[in-house]
């Protein structure tokens, strides 16, 4: 089957059209602009491959955890192309993207993500009989929370992997030692080949649905949410002054 | 600085823009024709940088071992950019590009291409201090021959990776066994931004050349030069029989 994958989650973009198992083209990008370039990118990526929109047989796109806006951008566009091709969508997970392109088998392994203010978004995966098992889901964590659950998924080597995983490289190395083993550079950013490659695992599973049903996973409150709770706290801290003390 | 890296070695293609360590945009395609492509690809791989040619501080190519077609197809390509440009060009092996995308601190690595006619291109690693060191040149070899290869440098295990790997998977399984550790699907194409990487450090290290200087790198005669051998000792049997036996 031949899918067409979108990623905007994190602070990079893709897009790329796989075969079966075979990536035939993928585009790739710092995302300064997500909305500027997606449209752009599908279509980049759609004439390297040889393929119209029209030869598609699925489309699959990162649902999260990640920037709020990135995942709204890449959800609507593939929304938008799903209804108008009458296709189902596979979604992705980014800390599944990221264990995938680390993995080698006997792994364990904690992806992370870069989640701002002081977190990451961080998952533990087992590399077993040639698949990946997860065995912690996404949470966002501290790094001190996140050494933590470490320490309670393995007494062995631990691979890391992702922007998470750079970002806290220093106190991670301090508290692993030679317990942490980092993954190659070239796997830190999540790659829309291997959200292709998912996409089709989704699909043969019978695990893709249609656009209607698909639905970004925050794991956290938006930085808007926050700033509006503060504003009403704080709001209502003038206004009932009494009632607080 | 910022690199324009292209490689068409093998029977992928790709283009990707780095700033400083940081890849700013990547195209990657299989190459049903390099010819077709190389030049969009280039301009597309700008367009998504946010840059221009005036931008580029220099330039980096897959030199081989590869097809003897998409080398040369590369390297004219950069070579006219880097004349047009008055830019120095790194010329980077394809097998240093896998291993670099594979490796772990500590690791024993064989990157390897299919070379067809029952051969690979293959060469040895070790990932130690942060950087690979190359304990064993690249060749072409035949599968009996890169077993042995294998056997005399390491006794523990080893890393593999490239479609060469891929290719002779059984055979390496049933010699090495547990010993076989296979790199992640991710990484066994080469990726022009993995070439810029390298390029980079070519560049910091004095090696990058001007354009004139750069050759490629091809390990083996290619097939039109084995016909034509073939063909003048045939003729040569024919008109004169007598010298032969």
């Amino acid at each position: 089957m031949r899918i067409l994958a979108v990623d905007t989650a994190a602070r990079v973009f893709g897009a790329a059209v796989a075969e079966d198992s075979e990536v035939r083209a993928e585009v790739f990008a710092r995302a300064d602009s997500h909305a500027r370039h997606i449209m752009g990118a599908v279509e980049a990526v759609l004439a390297l491959s040889g393929h119209s929109l029209a030869d598609l047989d699925g489309l699959a796109v990162t649902i999260g955890p990640g920037s709020f806006t990135g995942l709204r951008i890449g959800l609507s566009a593939v929304q938008g192309l799903a209804v108008a091709l009458d296709l189902r969508v596979a979604g992705v997970m980014v800390l599944d993207v990221l264990a995938r392109q680390a993995a080698r088998e006997g792994d364990t392994l904690w992806a992370a993500l870069d989640a701002k203010r002081g977190q990451v978004y961080a998952a533990c995966y087992r590399a077993e009989h040639g698949g990946m098992v997860k065995i912690r889901e996404e949470q966002a964590l501290e790094p001190r929370e996140w050494l933590e659950a470490i320490s309670e998924t393995t007494p062995g080597p631990v691979v890391l992997t992702g922007d998470g995983a750079l970002l806290v490289r220093d106190v991670l190395v301090e508290a692993l030692g030679a317990r942490a083993v980092f993954a190659p550079g070239h796997c830190h950013a999540p790659r829309a080949a291997t959200v292709a490659m998912l996409g089709r695992e989704l699909f043969a599973a019978g695990n893709a649905v249609p656009p209607e049903d698909l639905a970004p996973v925050y794991l956290r409150k938006s930085d808007a949410e926050i700033a509006l709770a503060k504003r009403l706290e704080s709001s209502g801290k003038h206004s009932k002054p009494a009632e607080r003390d």
